[in-house]
C-alpha cells in the first residue's frame, strides 16, 4: 500500500489518499484543540496514544460485530481506514450528565441517566457545531430521514459495547462523539476515531477524569490522563 | 365573575384567580422586553393591543376547530382563560428562515422552508430557554412523549389555521411560539398568547416588519407595528 496526496488536514488527523481506491492512510497528530480551535498545544505523544486507543476500539466494536471505517493499524501514528462521504453531524450519546449537557438543562455534574440519550450537532465550524433536532437536520439536507434513524440506532449500540468495554477496565463512559459517512453504496458507516479526545471518560472509584477534559480546563497532564486509559485498555504502551 | 387574588405576574401578563375553579382573569400589561428581559421599556397601548389580536386569533383558532384556554375577552386588555399546568416548553413553529434559526444553520433570513419545523425550548429563563431535543425532554421530564407527539400535532395545526389566516390579511406568518398546558384531566390545552410578541409577522409585499423585531432592533415604532396587525386582522382599534 502506498501513501499518496495530502486529501484533509484537521485539527486531530492528515487523511492521505493511497494506490488503493477509496482506502485512506490517516496520522494521528500532536496537536491539542479545545474550545472550537481557541485553546492549541503540541503535545508529544498524544497522536500515538489516540491511534492506539482508536486502533483498539474500532477492532472491539468489530468483534462485537460493529462494523467502521476501520481497515487496520499501520504504525504506532497510522491507520487504514475505508474512505466514506462524512455525514455533517457529530453524533453525540451520553450516559452521565456533563459539560453541554449540564449547561443545558441545569442537571447535576455526574448525574447518571437511567438510559443514554442522542443528540445531533450540525458540523460546521463557523457555526460552532451547533445542537440541531431532526427538523433543522431536515432543511439542512445534511442527512435522510432513515439515515438519522441508522446514526442513532448504531451510535445506541456502539455505546452499549463501550460502556460494557469501559466499564470492565474500571472506567465510566460519561459521553462520546461519532461522525459517520455514506459509503459507496449509500450504507452509513462509523468513521472518524474513539479517543480520549472524543470520549468523556472517569475513573469508576474516583470519579478522576483521564479525557480531553484534562486539557480544556487545565486539571493536569493529557498525557498522563490517555497513557492511564491505553494502559487500563491492555493497549501497549511506547516510550 | 369576581376577580380574586394574583396568581402570577410576568413579563407580559397578570394571571388573577377568580371565585370560578380553574377560571383565570388575564391582565395583559405595557411592559415590552426583549433579549431574556435584559431590554426593558413601558409602551403604553401594547397591552391592548395584544389582548385584542390575541383574543382575535384564539377565536378564529376555535372558528376551524382548534381548542385553546381562551373563554372570552373581558375588556380591552383582559381576558377570561382556562387554568392549566403549563408544561415547560416553548413550542416554535417557523415557515421562514429569521432570528435563531438563520444563527443556528446559516440559511438565509427569508428562506421559504418547504414544510414549517417545530423546535422545542425549555422554559427556564435562567439556562435562558435553550434548545432541546426529545431525549433532553425526557430527562427533564418537562413531558411525555405521547404529549411531545400531541404538541407538535397541535402545533402545525395553529400554523396551518394562522398562516392561512394572515396570508388573507396580507401578513406572512415567519415563525411563532406557543406555551401549552395540561387540563384538569390531563389533556394537553393550548394556552398563554398569540400576539406580535410571540410571533414574527411580515409584510406580505414589502417584508417589513410589523412584530416584536421592531422594539427588539429598534426599527420604529412598536406601537404602529401592532396597530398596522390589529387592523389588518379587522380589529377595532383603540384610541
Ligand atoms: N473514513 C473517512 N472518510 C472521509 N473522511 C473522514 C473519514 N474519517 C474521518 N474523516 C474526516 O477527516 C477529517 C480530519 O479529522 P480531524 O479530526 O483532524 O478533523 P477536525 O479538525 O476535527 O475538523 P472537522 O471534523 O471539523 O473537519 C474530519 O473532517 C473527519 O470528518
Ligand atoms: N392557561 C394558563 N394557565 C396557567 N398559566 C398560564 C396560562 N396561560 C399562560 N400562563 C402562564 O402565565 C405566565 C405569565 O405570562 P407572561 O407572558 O407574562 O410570562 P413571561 O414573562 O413570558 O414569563 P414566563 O413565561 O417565563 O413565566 C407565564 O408563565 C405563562 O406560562
Ligand atoms: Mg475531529
Ligand atoms: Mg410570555
Amino acid at each position: 500500500m502506498q501513501k499518496e496526496k495530502l486529501l484533509y488536514e484537521g485539527k486531530a488527523k492528515k487523511l492521505y489518499k493511497t494506490d488503493e481506491p477509496r482506502v485512506l492512510w490517516v496520522e494521528y497528530k500532536d496537536d491539542a484543540t479545545a474550545f472550537n480551535g481557541e485553546k492549541k498545544e503540541v503535545i508529544t505523544g498524544k497522536g500515538q496514544l489516540n491511534n492506539e486507543i482508536s486502533s483498539l476500539l474500532f477492532q472491539k466494536l468489530e468483534d462485537s460485530g460493529i462494523n467502521s471505517h476501520f481497515l487496520k493499524k499501520l504504525s504506532s501514528t497510522e491507520q487504514l481506514v475505508q474512505e466514506t462521504e462524512i455525514i455533517p453531524l457529530e453524533v453525540v450519546v451520553r450516559n452521565i450528565v456533563a459539560g453541554s449537557l449540564q449547561k443545558r438543562t441545569g442537571l447535576k455534574e455526574g448525574t447518571v441517566l437511567d438510559q443514554a440519550i442522542v443528540e445531533f450537532y450540525y458540523k460546521d465550524d463557523e457555526l460552532g457545531d451547533p445542537l440541531i433536532n431532526n427538523d433543522h437536520i431536515r432543511i439542512l439536507k445534511a442527512a435522510q430521514p432513515q439515515e438519522v434513524e441508522q446514526l442513532k440506532k448504531q451510535a445506541l449500540a456502539v455505546n452499549e459495547t463501550l460502556k460494557e468495554h469501559f466499564d470492565s477496565c474500571g472506567l465510566l463512559l460519561v459521553d462520546f462523539k461519532l461522525e459517520f459517512g455514506r459509503t459507496a453504496d449509500k450504507q452509513v458507516l462509523l468513521a472518524d476515531e474513539i479517543s480520549p479526545d472524543t470520549c468523556r471518560l472517569w475513573d469508576k472509584a474516583t470519579k478522576e477524569k483521564f479525557d480531553k477534559d484534562v486539557f480544556r480546563f487545565g486539571l493536569g497532564s493529557l498525557e498522563e490522563g490517555y497513557t492511564e486509559i491505553l494502559k487500563r485498555l491492555g493497549g501497549a504502551v511506547h516510550g
